[in-house]
């Protein structure tokens, strides 16, 4: 099967088109399809958990599967069908065939008066129940009378599907990039997610290793995010930074939400990264996405969350108007850009030591400053040098150097380079 | 003998009514009499420290009572008379009988030039003198001539009194609410703080006990502070917060002054509990009421002080127009709601443990969670119940998570409630 | 030989006039004469380190001096001349006599196209060249052809040259004063650095010592602070304070650069003197003058730097510009001023320790509080003794002292002496 260069605009969309139409839910064939069509862009290791298993305080959950799904009228018309938006039925719905009534069908009905064109999406994993999702016009259609109502799901024992990919760096200390797969069609929330962090990975495909070891997590949010982090106690220690990715593709701004350390490495990288960009951040909130649970206070780990708009900040949130239209490829591609740009920060991002700190060195014997003296115009790179040196005392990290000084990160690192090369820095 | 319901505005005047006749100073019969009028509202353990116990870098002073004083002209007549308002008289006036020109007289009175109708407050504790005080008013009316001059007082040796009223809480850790006693006819600065003192006090005494302990302590400014200090060393300790209330009364708005800590708890809960109410919160300084004393740097105790226009701060002050008409039952009634609502927190704010702080613990299957998910609208309690979660790692309280939450107070304690209950806390 | 009286602004402008004119470098025979007129003022202990020695990273260069030079025209005429202006010929240049013509003389010709009347000022301590500076003007004007240049200059081994001045103190701990020597004619830069700091010492010479030791460093730039720090290591430690003197008399407001610690007690104390004159304060920065080493990480010292306008931060900078008419005696009285305000402060600033923490001390019985109470003017020296009294805790200095009260130092400092006198305070 052919597909197209995740890192383009024109790549990332036709991934994003392919994986919108699936039918995804916290477990199920959905997922799998998707992690299917993700794994021709980057291997992915594929764990399925069964049924049962005990995670943390949860239990992985029965799987869920589902092929059709209607409501009939007394005309035998299907008003409402699965087959044109799976948001029509309520994820998880146990099995139904039944025939009766509108007043006791509306129990089952769920709406959004303030956007009578628009479906909802809702779930209900762990209470049994059934239900369907229409937009408020259409049920306003639908005359008193009999309703014949199906769902055609199976709610059995399986098991719980997630994927990894990893890039293996310099080092053993992870960086995670973790997105949920657990929504079905929702293009903002999370198929841009999905996507972008393949395309994420796909860069990191050079020859020249990236420092951190990266951990991509495709997995369904919440209890795959524990059931994850029940699996890998051993690695969590590990893991020095890490990104939540959702709401990648909408046409809002950047937003960062940090760690609820506040002050981790990943929280000073996009800080940093982001100040060039249209960009807000916001503090830890317990509510959002998987930071919820990396960020849970035994875990307490340095993971922020990027996103465009943030989580339940847009109208179309948890809607059928989070449709492709909804997603711009711009907006994908600055997403990704802002990754990218994260982890050339983060990958550079050292504490050096000086080996000669009392008094400056002689960087002129080395080579490293102009012979010239008396001119006011420092150069860029020697001011840079100037910066590392000082600073370099074991406290201070490239980063610190760059937001104390000014300077550009990238002069920055070259400075460190340049003054280690010279045997004036160690790590 | 019948008496209002303090917790009514009614009632707090007509206890501010009552006390503001009595010729209070820092001992002798008028705090007596003051605290015999207080005790008919709550039950009061009265002390009495003899003239001449050290305490702590004081003595306790000889006790001073007085009878009648005056200044008569040539014809007989009294222009300053004691009987008309106990503040002619300057405090601790030793005994004079006398007859002397005005030339003479002048060097014993005191007047506001500045304030020609009003009539200063003076004392003279430490230092043996006599005067009187009066309005400039007065003193420019008085022809020269003879005056006869008496003072029937007398200072001898006797006692300082002061008066303490425990209620008892869940825990021995105490709370105390300390004011001062020894100003006469003062409205403001201290009637209406005795009163609203009695009047918290009494809405203590309910069935259910408060957390803390709350001791009240009715005692003279300065040397009674430090008498109590003195004899309390073991009791110290167990302070854990503490208020000092003055001027409670005035027409101006709450004013709060932080202990010398500047972050003690009760510093954290009067800026809560005040956010909601026209205020001003000022840093600590050395001069003012009894915080001076509590906060000395070898107690530094977490004692701020509550007020409304704080010390010195109204032209009124220490003088003749600190009257009944100066206090105003409305913001006595705010002050004494104010303190309730400090209570309120104080009592009710825990440092908990999430006893599943790996992920967040399944709260649906607890009855905990709204089952049917996928809903934008996060309710207040269970944004509460997350909050309360991730931040209960023993080093943040419940004020703590209300700050960083922005939700109110009650919905978090309400929250930690619930999740105690569900084992998922511990104390 | 009869000098002025460097207190006054008279004699600090002609102790620079006299200066001016030398032809300082890094090392050689204009330095020392430098230091003999300053001799005049202050005894030096003036130190000769042989080239070659080995200092920290760095090594004493050769000895560098210069007789004459100058380009003569083909008629003979000289249109460059070293006797006009030192600063024609480029620092360090090596000897050279040699006809050549203009455009292979215009390698080693340096001018200010931007300012074209105006002689750039340049150097080339540690890499052999030659070169002349003149104005852009003169360039224009001269004709292509043959020129005879003549640099009559010797580069050979020899000493570096820099001076101490000691004013011995109640304490062993130092603070220095340093300023570089190692400019020819820049008037701001340093020859007015030089002159106020030979004057700062003079006022120090009073029966009544300082209390701490006060060392002034006349040294040249870089390798004269680097030569000092390496021959000086026993001494860093005692190092409590020091003030980089530059650019000290251009109009420019006065500028507090601060050290690389950034709350080190020197930078309190200009933070404190300059709070009432117009000034900046900068943060650190590895770029400008000798706090440069003495900030290098490995000594980290509280040494800030006092200028008028900054390190290359005037369009005169380094060049001809930087004359006798840019120097304002108004300003370099200011200057001198504040240095004076910054002693008087840092050798007065202590920490004391309440002798009687518990409650407040009864001031009155031991003659330090007015007796006559209930006055609502607390008068500042009362105030000053209960701030000092509260905050003396050992953590807290008299500058804690008065920045967190708002009281004048003066009166925080009497306030403390008569506490201490009375037995309540220790060191």
């Amino acid at each position: 099967m052919s597909h197209g260069d995740l890192e383009t605009g024109a790549g990332l969309r036709e991934l994003v088109e392919r994986l919108y139409p699936l039918c995804r839910s916290i477990t199920g064939d959905g997922v799998r399809r998707t992690l299917e069509i993700v794994g021709e862009h980057i291997p992915l290791e594929i764990h399925e958990v069964p049924t049962g298993t005990r995670v943390l305080d949860w239990t992985v959950p029965q799987e869920w599967n589902i092929r059709d799904a209607y409501i009939k009228d007394a005309s035998g018309r299907r008003v409402v069908d699965f087959g044109e938006s799976n948001l029509h039925v309520v994820g998880y719905s146990v099995p139904v065939s039944r025939k009766m009534p509108l007043a006791e069908l509306r129990e089952h009905l769920h709406t959004l008066p303030d956007r009578p064109s628009w479906v909802p999406y809702r779930t209900s994993y762990y209470s049994p129940t059934w239900g369907f999702c229409l937009a408020q016009e259409t049920l306003d259609a639908m005359p008193d009378g009999e309703y014949e109502v199906c769902i055609d799901s199976t709610l059995a024992d399986g098991s719980l599907t997630y994927a990894e990919h990893v890039v293996p760096g310099e080092v053993a200390d992870e960086v995670i990039i973790s997105c949920h797969t657990c929504h079905p069609s929702l293009a903002n929330d999370n198929v841009a997610g999905i996507a972008i962090a393949a395309a994420f990975a796909r860069t990191l495909q050079t020859p020249q290793k990236p420092h951190y070891t990266y951990r991509f997590l495709f997995m369904p949010g919440t209890i795959g995010a524990i059931t994850w982090l029940a699996r890998n106690d051993d690695r969590v220690g590990r893991i020095k930074a890490g990104l939540v990715l959702a709401c990648a593709g909408d046409p809002g701004s950047l937003t960062y939400k940090r760690s609820r350390r506040g002050d981790a490495e990943i929280d000073r990288v996009l800080a940093y990264v982001l100040a060039d960009r249209a960009h807000k951040i916001v503090d830890f909130s317990p509510y959002g996405y998987d930071e919820r649970q990396f960020c849970s206070p035994g875990f307490n780990l340095g993971v922020g969350s990027l996103t465009r708009t943030p989580y339940a900040g847009y109208p179309e949130y948890h809607t059928s108007a989070d449709n492709l239209d909804f997603v711009s490829t711009a907006a994908m591609e600055e997403t990704l850009r802002t990754l990218r740009d994260a982890q050339a920060v983060l990958d550079r991002n050292r504490s050096y030591v000086n080996l000669s700190p009392y008094g400056e060195p002689q960087l002129g014997k080395r080579g490293l400053y102009d012979s010239l003296g008396g001119r006011s115009d420092a150069k860029q790179a020697q001011m840079a040098m100037l910066w590392v040196l000082n600073l370099s005392d074991g406290e201070h990290s490239l980063l610190d150097v760059a937001e104390r000084s000014g300077l550009p990160f990238d002069s920055v690192v070259a400075a460190a380079q340049a003054l280690h090369d010279a045997g004036l820095l160690k790590d």
